[in-house]
């Protein structure tokens, strides 16, 4: 239970909780973006009483070290189906992350018009699909999820990239620990960035702002995902990401707006 | 210049600005989301000092309806290029909408490494797309913009909707007023819902999350839009939107994530 005990909060006072950065979910200096808004909202389904996140937009303002750190909560509005709050993080006085939220029950699929437009990532079985762990070891985020990459998206990491702006692969916690709708949040930003396939001089894409919507609780198993980029424009790319229980279902869509340096 | 007047705003002290929700933003009652999401940036950008947004999300709290407006600005953070903002719009003492946004000045395009994957929305010439100018006159709304619907896209307003769930046309402001970046929050929520093509039964999809990405200023003329949905689930839907300007350049993109009623 790696990453519910890592994403663990603590409630301070009325609108305060505290949590810790932990060191094992750091890459490269910063911790995963997708961990830190587990964390806020994490908070924030504690704040507003309702269990799920809908749609959360992080806005990343601060790397994210391994530090006590605090959130703060403001609920915006409590309704009759979803409730809306904002979250500042709190690395002592400096804010590290801001976030805006409308959170609801999901534990009863709502049923209504249905329409698919669009299939689930086609991915060989999880056994022809390449681990995600680098040669040497890698950050130590890779030891706490267990990311399963297509062949064909993998060969970036001994030089090869694609030339597509796309990764696909399978997603699980570590020791297979149950995935929540917070677990949902790590595993839109999970994933080596697509750009890495794209054959530009990229190597890192600090992100801006994450959004992520969720549909519905995952079903066990594996999580099916899929990350393209179309636009790198301006010195910003999109990151389009979707996410696919193992019934079949669109649980998660995510776009992030991340910044483009030189590589 | 009704864009411009209609979504001005004043200083009340350092964090508080006040404005007025027109009576010809209305569409059914509410005022246009683009439009409520516009006035809360201008309102960010004094704050911050920094004139274009770059990724703004809004959550709908409440419909807004015509009437004096308070807009409460907290500057998250202030760094060498960027600043983050949250906002809150108030009618009376109840909040209709709440913000996040970063800001940067976008006077300067980015140069760096460059990629573009999908092509403009391919339109008709102007004259032979159509008027969005429903047969009873329409919404207020209706008369503030000028948009012009891909053939193809504008059948459901005679019953007969294409069976793709997409919108595609130009979009310029009454008047030819020049467009802005702020002028790009209203065009990404203006065009009619795409499931109004989809052949489902629905008849409203009320917002609960906007974000949109302001990858460039506008250059003068004629936006191409397009809005599609690929996922009518779980009683909600994205509807993910592109806007390019008339150097064939992607200015904006958006996704929002709406309910889906039966209707």
């Amino acid at each position: 239970m790696r990453f519910s005990r890592s994403t663990a909060v603590t409630r301070q006072d009325e609108r305060r909780w505290a949590a810790n950065i932990g060191d094992q979910w750091d890459i490269g200096g910063h911790a995963n973006g997708g961990y830190l808004l587990a964390i806020a909202a994490r908070s924030m389904v504690e704040a507003v009483g309702r269990p799920d996140p809908v749609t959360v937009t992080a806005h990343y303002l601060r790397p994210g070290k391994p530090s006590p750190i605090t959130i703060d909560v403001d609920t915006l509005r409590a309704g009759a189906t979803f409730s809306t709050a904002g979250a500042r993080m709190n690395a002592g006085d400096r804010p590290i992350l801001a976030v805006l939220g409308t959170f609801a029950d999901l534990s009863s699929y709502r049923s209504g018009p249905h329409r698919v437009d669009s299939p689930p990532p086609q991915l060989p079985p999880v056994e022809d699909c390449i681990p995600l762990v680098p040669r040497d070891g890698g950050p130590p985020f890779s030891g706490q999820v267990d990311m399963r990459l297509h062949p064909d998206d993998s060969g970036f990491a001994r030089g090869d990239p694609s030339g597509e702006a796309r990764m696909r692969g399978y997603f699980r916690l570590r020791d297979d620990e149950p995935i929540d709708t917070l677990g949902l949040l790590l595993a839109v930003d999970a994933f080596p960035p697509t750009v890495f396939n794209a054959q530009l001089p990229v190597a890192w894409v600090p992100t801006v702002e994450l959004t992520a919507h969720v549909r519905s609780r995952p079903s066990p198993g594996w999580l099916r995902c899929e990350f393209t980029t179309r636009f790198v424009t301006g010195g910003f790319l999109e990151e389009d990401g979707e996410v696919w229980d193992a019934d079949d279902r669109l649980v998660a869509q995510s776009r992030q707006l991340a910044l483009v340096p030189r590589g």
